[in-house]
């Protein structure tokens, strides 16, 4: 569907342009399931005539399809087809900027999206169902699963629980300010997973010394770790520490961990899953059944109707833990364009 | 597996081209599950030193992938390495010939094959069971299944059926003189598929009157079925056409077809299958497999050691229906090429 | 003035495209004053929106230039401005041809050819004198210099000696069909020059053996000389051989060529002012006197009332020997486009 | 020569690329005569093996030429030479910097300057004789006219007054520290020039009211005027400065120009050459010959055995007036390239 949108916009531009849109002013690329360096930056619509109107642009992997992270925003098909209507794809000569639907292929693009827009229920080893529906990536959208998905689960289960990668500053922060907020989610809970070895070379620990005790490197790596339980719990949720165990974690080190993030006022518990399967995760679920259980203060980083440099900046304090920020000359100027767009009161 | 072949290619260019490849003669190029005219020629490796070397090159639709006629001739997965690893992927600055092993990337190219290659077992709405495998183009490719899948049939079945569309000069041809020979099968019988329709229209009436018993045109449009039959005997088998039968369809206009093909030698039953099912292909079924039982003298259009010239001739004599064949400059110039990487002496 | 129309374009493109040129469709290119093979195929206007839009053209060597030949047809400023303006610069999406004028620079383009028009005298290093003025090539233009400077030479001698290079099949038919018809020049006779080493080399003689006499090479390369000969005299005018001599020259060999040209009807003299200055020039001056001097039926190989065709038809019977022509697809469809735009009543 | 560097080296990458050049580290541009929007970022070598190998480049303007650079700064043909056999055109693969004089083009350049490595002799309406040779940009080369020039007339005259355009801080600094150091030159006093008009509207005054009398635009305007004035002194030379008349300037105007002035010990004399030709410059000359016989201490803004950092800020701090500099990431990778080429302790 992705390579499609950009196939039709061409063929416009082949046909006429009829909209006017200004070949150096494409936003949307292609995609392939490749992470192809040669792609990146190319010039298409070569060789005269009768193959397209020369213009340059890239190809982007797959998960990076912005139609991806519509897919896991959508609330059902005839909301995906609203959504992939209003995609921007392009800009006029005279900076208009033009839409999906004006080339009359919303309807098509929907269409492909039929069966893709079902969640994919599947079970693990050991029989539990689970959903898995969509990838966007969180560096550059919102990071999580679909909305459907969630909501379907929620349906179904007393608990639910979504994965957010990339860290408390990446994926939960998208979960949490993007998913939470478009999907009315209230989250009892955040677990964060981290690992004795991750910690100790996080804090300069060399990976072939990983197997030994080293406190320092640990201590120092712990800075991370904490700094992930304050900003969860900045959004006013109780956060349950889960270890993934491994055999050369030493009973000095699982103490020092869980003395500190007891100190935050965070719960820990040993994970085994790896080892025992849903028997080594008991421990690590019963923490965080009691922490749903705990009234929380949930809380946006922002609200929408903020400007766009004060959302960031609310971003950037909470999150990041900087100072504030500053804005070069390009991103002023797509500020402005984003406000002309009347796309400033959204999340970000 | 096709565009993992191109990004390894150019990725070999941009770290050092240690095999001196000229990226003017890179003969791979990628694929896309879409007919997106503006990718037909395009700039890669724009953008400067990170982001690869420039050089011209395209895109194909899927279908028409290399891989996919591999995947067909293939007997299997070892097999498929082989064939792979030979493909010619460029040329040098100085003019050999590149093949895909000396990308060291064969091994990844088959394991993505490992489940492809393997026939789907489907069935039809009665039951009947069918494979579906492979799909190359007749124009460029060899146009019908895989070998494999054909085996495996003649391992369950008394009498297997395989499509090979494009017409008797196109798809059959490759049939018969490529995928029969390098799988060593020897056909018993050929269904020609027609309709009266269109016959007519071939003959020159306006699809608006295709409805209308029009005598002459049927007449002017059976000179091509009677090729393709002739085509078909030429090969040494007996011809079968298969009428599918139209509402519109007179008493008239089939008797003459009849009539005609049976002049020819060829049998001819009208396939009602497409209004009753299983049923409605008795007739034609029956007339198959009489067909089967008689004997037949097939023989190839041309033998694998002639000269490629030879080969070619022999088809546009005995296929088209053409005097001969004259070669260009270009095209000697081609054959020579053929003939130092000594592929000559293979099918065409 | 050839790049600035060039830039011009670009810059109308550029500026909104109000002419809605196809950007695949320009027909101008830019020239440079060398043979730089990289630059035939290049895409310009390619790093976003400030640097022009994307499309492939080319350069072409600065004599290759339209403008050139231009120059040596008009007959003053005020005629050059005219043509200028109507060079078919691009076509628009719908396929309507664009004139120079319709971008406003006629005026300027002329204006750079103030100085440029006026012819350029010079005198040899005896004294005589000369003017060189424009020097387009033969194989895409008329070939020899310009109208003016050959008239303005006719009013202050009595003979006037115009270069017409690449043969009597290339330059000589472009200086008498285009250049003498559109300036109404009646020629009185054609000097052909040779040399014995030349012939001989023609006739297939080693480079290394021209020094010595190998009468068999000099009479098969004596073949090329007759046809030359032949062509000057099918245009009614009288041909004078001039033989630059060489010291390895043997009499044998110049009897041989003058016996074989006199045969012909046409005069032979040794020219050897390379070695004696005009002193050696005299007899070749002289036997050119005495051909101006005798009446001649100067006719053109075609007349442009005639279609394109036949005119083609007409060079090709009379001056290159060969038995007609055979148009291609693409060569029918420019003919076309060619009438389309009402010139197909010129010379060609 | 600039585009027969460039054509050699496409040459070179053509025939094989024996050097090994990166096609994407090609430093050396064309240049044209022309300032052409769509040429600056062009993809060339386009259209298979014949013509070239693709790479991304760009067209700058003739006078942007490192050649017009090196021509100025040329002691003689023989030095020319040297020069620019010096010039790096490329990088290789492995980033080995790629000389000219690797393509074995050195002496065929060299000869292309055999004539314009003369200075032209010109004169003045009045007779007097000017040198006028070469022209670099000040903002990428040195800005002023050939070492040679300025030397001849250094033979001829007493005093020789040299154009340095684009300000103290762009035309003089260049001259001073990179010309009158690599020439051992020792200048005498400088010409600042300047214009009333042009004072009120660095003020803040429209250009329409130009014409009217506005002391404060003019007082502010005045900043501008006294920094180049304390750039100059800074150098260790008396400053002169030349008010161009206008029939529009009045006594009120010019006083307050001439007191500030003084008052940084700057001489002010009224120009009237354009009104009166070279009797309305005798009061500059006066003022101008005075300050020549004055003691002066010359000196340079930084020494080249100076680190580049260390030379660019001493630029920033004496020139510019700023507070120091901060080098970037790409900035501090130039740096180290440079000081790998040795190219570090040279004037910047």
């Amino acid at each position: 569907a992705h390579n499609l949108l950009a196939a039709v916009l061409d063929n416009h531009i082949q046909q006429g342009n009829a909209l006017n849109i200004d070949v150096r002013r494409v936003a949307w690329k292609r995609v392939l399931d490749l992470n192809d360096r040669a792609l990146r930056h190319v010039v298409i619509g070569m060789g005269g005539k009768a193959h397209g109107v020369p213009r340059e642009t890239g190809f982007d992997i797959t998960v990076a399809s912005e139609m991806m992270a519509i897919l896991c925003l959508a609330t059902d098909l005839e909301d995906m087809k609203k959504r992939l209507g209003r995609i921007v794809v392009a800009y006029t000569m005279d900076g208009r900027a033009v839409r999906a639907d004006e080339l009359n292929v919303t309807g098509a693009l929907a269409l492909l999206f039929k069966d893709a827009i079902k969640p994919n229920l599947v079970q693990t080893l050991e029989g539990t169902p689970a959903f898995i529906h969509g990838g966007p990536f969180a560096n550059i959208a919102h990071g999580c699963n679909s909305v459907m998905a969630t909501k379907f689960a929620l349906k179904f289960a007393d608990i639910v629980v979504t994965e957010a990668g990339f860290g408390a500053d990446l994926g939960a922060e998208k979960f949490l300010d993007i998913k939470c907020r478009f999907a009315g989610l209230k989250p009892s809970a955040v677990v964060i997973v981290a690992t004795v070895r991750a910690l100790k070379m996080q804090g300069g620990l060399a990976k072939t010394e990983l197997d030994k005790v080293h406190m320092p490197s640990l201590e120092k790596g712990m800075e991370n770790l904490v700094k992930h339980i304050e900003t969860v719990q900045a959004f006013g949720l109780p956060a349950v520490v889960a270890i993934n165990a491994f055999p050369t974690d030493t009973k000095e080190e699982l103490d020092f961990v869980e003395k500190k993030c007891n100190e935050l006022g965070a719960e820990v518990a040993l994970s085994e899953v790896w080892a025992k399967g849903g028997e080594g995760g008991i421990a690590l679920a019963e923490k965080v059944l009691a922490a749903t259980e705990k009234p929380n203060e949930f809380n946006f980083a922002y609200e929408v109707e903020q400007f766009i440099p004060e959302k960031i900046e609310a971003i950037v304090k909470r999150v990041y833990g900087g100072d504030g920020v500053i804005f070069t000359g390009p991103a002023l100027k797509q500020l402005k364009e984003i406000e002309a767009l009347g796309l400033d009161r959204m999340p970000v």
